[in-house]
């Protein structure tokens, strides 16, 4: 399997109203976790990804149940995936789900997830 | 020292006409980096950081010149920096210097290259 083979995935809700900066930092905050926790549980998917590439994709949801039926359907295929709860600090309320981060994983198991999701 | 003194900060050109979504993984490209970096070379920041919080910071700058003068100052205070080039699929030309990402490191250390930018 090639490098371009392997992807990371954040998906973000746009039903929150926050600005590009805050968009970043989370989208941000998940890529980092999802990474360190691929890291931990297929170091071989995330050392494939990291030295090839490292693709990454941003997509949208527009509510949170959508973005806990991602969730939920990245677990059930067994795919590291965090859930991003804001500090609240700014802008939203404290621990408002705002990013899943999924993976790096092989790009066709990702794809069952999120291809039918818009890209951000 | 606590955690809240620990930060990421990931500078991003606003120059280029990116939108929100290219903007968003470039900034995760910087972070996913620049963590990376920092725990090969400073294992304790990056675990402070990582187990305390993980406090992002977004700033922005409007120009390639301002964004080298960053990552030199980081590299000068002897700080973990990384330069994301984007692979230049799409909106802006292959090799593009998009982002620079710094730490997590101490947030005084930090300060000093980028406490005048302004939050994106």
């Amino acid at each position: 399997m090639g490098a371009l083979d392997f992807k990371q995935v954040m998906v973000i809700r746009r039903d929150l109203g926050m600005g590009t900066g805050k968009i970043a930092a989370q989208v941000a905050h998940a890529a980092v976790m999802a990474a360190e926790r691929t890291k931990q549980k297929k170091p071989d998917w995330f050392h494939s990804w990291f030295e090839g590439g490292q693709a990454k994709v941003v997509v949208k949801v527009q509510s949170f149940e959508e973005l806990i039926d991602v969730k939920n359907h990245a677990e059930s295929l067994k795919l590291p995936v965090v859930l991003v709860q804001d500090s609240g600090l700014t802008q939203i309320p404290p621990g408002t789900a705002t990013c899943v981060g999924i993976g790096p994983a092989p790009a066709d198991l990702v794809d069952k997830v999120t291809e039918r999701l818009k890209l951000l």
